[in-house]
């Protein structure tokens, strides 16, 4: 177990620069799991996933029970390395308001290129466009987990889904599903061997007259200005949400979970069954 | 219009404290209304709602037409302050990163007395306890306003319904339904005549299989722990949303959001139509 102490230590100085910067963790291919739940989540998803390149305690942190087991687990790792650091120098690498006293450094999954699974056949998968905010992705991605989507394809302009403030929102579910970043919607749209439903307040067709019992993609835009005309048009079909109350909208991770949900209980109980 | 451009000025103060303190909110039975959309939204409601007590413009938010029209319907209220600051006083009460440059304060509405209400006859409804999350509050009350519920019970230990964070993530949805703070919601359920379902992990019946057609409270508990044995005991019954993914669960808001829109399906084509 290596030791820091001090909050000026290169590796302390990168892992700062690895919670704040999108563009590194692209660069590096690596993001930070803080807390214990994301760490175990990550470490018993399994297949997929590599050892964590390191993990860091704090000295409090050593004192848990849960972590302590969490360490004995990653010490099977011969390629992860385990540091020791002092409470401040943790509280500077960590990003929550109450850290738990463990983070894990990972290598983020590299995915299959987009245009080959397309091509295979995806089962139900999810298409964001947009998505802005990082605790609606990680919602997003919580509740596609629970939907059992198995794909879950994001533009090029979405918040990164493996920034820290989007991993806490999905509490462990990217481990779950899939995520593949950058994509080209468009171009996996038009792949998808099933239909197409892309959800639009003023959509053509309610969502609890569409049937999908069948293999589907849903598109869902972004938070403030819905989708682009052209990821519209790439649809085979817009659908709403119908809502008899007063107001605009849904929020868009409610609207996902209103739309999976559904498609849940049509799976189960069969359209208009 | 009086003119502002102190930033210790004592109403700027005041302000400022009113942003970040829920106890001041509630001692003034007042809160701030932070943009364009939230004040619009604040005006249109109509009945319950009383003129805002004050309008905060900045420099910059007077040459935007939006703000000049809103200006044009806040003169007619006699009593409604108007107020022009400064850009760097108005950034310092604005809670968002980029204020639009216009805020109002407004009297919190009175509501009725819960055991006054829930003895009459209360439609459809949804009972809070211990949300703690200020954004999923407020996605839940958007929700709620979306899908026509027309009563939100909180309980004690709920996050302020009226923080600025909360009104955030409603947009306008508070103007919309009646929210009840402070409640005690084992009373509440005690005199609601129609039925009443909690939400829970390990619930007795699948969401899908329960008759939502007929007068409903839905129960919602706290994001980490859930609802507390007294308040799943008030209930009729335990319900639970299948999974069929490998998570352990939704997040709050999206629960709510799956819960409220499969009434909406009922309500519409029926249970098990």
């Amino acid at each position: 177990m290596l030791r820091i102490a001090s909050r000026e230590h290169p590796y302390v100085k990168y892992l700062v620069k690895l919670q704040k910067s999108a563009q590194l963790r692209k660069q590096s291919a690596s993001t930070i799991l803080d807390g214990i739940h994301l760490i175990q989540s990550y470490l018993s998803a399994g297949t997929g996933f590599s050892a964590p390149r390191s993990i860091i305690i704090s000295e409090a942190g050593q004192k848990n029970s849960e972590i302590i087991s969490l360490l004995d687990t990653c010490r099977q790792f011969p390629d992860t390395c385990i540091y020791r650091v002092t409470d401040q120098v943790f509280e500077k690498i960590s990003s929550v308001k109450t850290p738990t006293g463990v983070l894990a450094c990972i290598t983020v999954p590299a995915v299959t290129d987009p245009s080959t699974i397309a091509a295979s056949k995806l089962s139900n998968c999810i298409l964001l466009e947009s998505i802005q905010d990082p605790g609606n992705l990680g919602t997003i991605i919580r509740t596609a987990a629970a939907a059992d989507i198995s794909d879950i394809f994001l533009s090029r302009d979405c918040a990164d889904a493996w920034s820290p403030k989007t991993l806490r929102a999905a509490m462990g579910a990217h481990f779950l599903t899939t995520i593949h970043s950058d994509c080209n919607l468009l171009e996996i749209a038009k792949h998808f061997h099933g239909q197409i439903f892309a959800t639009a307040l003023n959509g053509y067709q309610a969502l609890y007259q569409s049937d999908l019992t069948k293999p589907t993609a849903f598109v869902f835009g972004n938070e403030g200005t819905g989708l682009s005309e052209l990821m519209l048009r790439a649809a085979d079909k817009t659908i709403f949400v119908p809502m008899p109350g007063k107001t605009e909208s849904l929020n868009a991770a409610s609207t996902v979970a209103v739309c999976l949900f559904e498609m849940v209980r049509q799976q189960k109980y069969g359209f208009k069954a």
